[in-house]
């Protein structure tokens, strides 16, 4: 008899936005495990915590570096496969146990998440569920209120982190963008918009569905490094109603 | 004193993919709106059916066109431009004697969602939330635990309706995509994902989230009509751990 697994979105930040079946995934588990920078607290267990049972085990993985070793370089990817390899490890030995464990994430689990490296580990050999969850980019246009696509536009996702050319040639290519992972990209992909010709409309959200969210218009935004979290839109739906 | 008006995201299908923040404004609600073809059931209304109040206000607002006039026709978008008036008037009749509305709106209400033609008709004008929602998407990859985009990945949705030179170019150019309103479009996007060189990674999805759904490689799927809103998943991530 094996556990079972679930990879439960929790969604973009505000409590509120956590879904039925996250809840009850939740009220299910043996043991919860959540993913954070050493040394800082889960984003995706403070979302949780008010659901989070009395006594249930907690799992904390911790990622062993983030971006003080630059990406490219072979000792960060080393780094990070022997760290999934060990947290899948760690998440199966409870699984043997006949537990239920659920992984919480950020946003949805499959979008973008650290949960797929678990998943694709795991899911093979275990039974396994995942549940969807509100995205950061959704919870971000919502929490101002902007229409984001329509009808037949096409919607790209971007991360900051492409050359700055490729930026631009996307950008000019698409109705609608979300640029992710600004970070030290900021000016970057300012320039790649303005070139582009779609700085005039772009928006610039820091931590979107939190309290102290910051919003502006990119262009007014400081080339300052941004939180690695923060995200750039760039709304579709122009001039049609 | 005037009213409220929420956009409420009911997610993509399963009533246990909304949200605490979308129950608690159907609570706040004293009038809920949903939209539907005329003489079907809307999608939204069955979804978030059992958290309607009891005595609550339905205001259904019912297309009086939607695939019996081509897109490109000027009778289609008057018909439509009227419609999307009259639903925003009657919304703000109620909204002017101070009462809440909710319209509620299946996947996320600002991504490719009907509700976004009364939002910017009523936004400017009245206090106005929107609460996000798990998308159609989402729930699709989940539904199937098919991890969809990660790290560094270009993610593109594309409406099955662009030309399919158009489909074949953008497809080959992206890690990952959602191919959307495949319709009477199936023919037309399989060809295109053969010459982009990515049909063998993708899969068709009918009804994602609902008990009767239809999961299939596109390569096996018959070129008969697939429902509107059946969409096509070419997830990004390969060969990656």
């Amino acid at each position: 008899m094996t556990g079972r697994l679930i990879g439960v979105g929790v969604g973009p930040g505000d409590p509120g936005l956590l879904t039925l079946n996250a809840i009850a995934a939740l009220k299910a588990a043996d043991v919860v495990a959540h993913f954070a920078k050493a040394g800082n607290a889960s984003n995706a267990r403070t979302i949780a915590a008010a659901h989070l049972k009395l006594g249930v085990e907690e799992l904390p993985l911790n990622y062993p570096v983030t971006t003080e070793i630059p990406k490219a370089d072979a000792a960060y990817r080393e780094a990070l496969a022997e760290f999934y390899e060990a947290s899948a490890r760690a998440i199966a030995a409870r699984l043997d146990e006949g537990r239920v464990v659920a992984v919480i994430a950020e946003g949805d689990p499959l979008f973008y998440g650290s949960y797929m490296h678990l998943h694709v580990r795991l899911a093979p050999r275990y039974p396994t569920e995942v549940i969807a969850g509100v995205t950061g980019m959704s919870g971000c246009w919502s929490s101002i209120a902007t229409p984001i696509a329509q009808g037949d536009d096409v919607f790209t996702v971007l991360p900051a982190t492409l050359p700055e050319f490729e930026l631009e040639r996307r950008l000019a290519d698409t109705d609608a963008a979300v640029v992710m992972k600004i970070g030290r990209n900021l000016a970057k992909v300012r320039r790649a918009l303005d070139r582009a010709g779609r700085l005039d409309r772009a928006i610039y959200v820091e931590r979107g569905t939190m309290s102290n969210a910051q919003v502006m218009p990119l262009a007014d935004k400081l080339d300052t490094p941004a939180p690695y979290f923060a995200i750039v839109l760039v709304p579709g739906w122009e001039g049609r109603a």
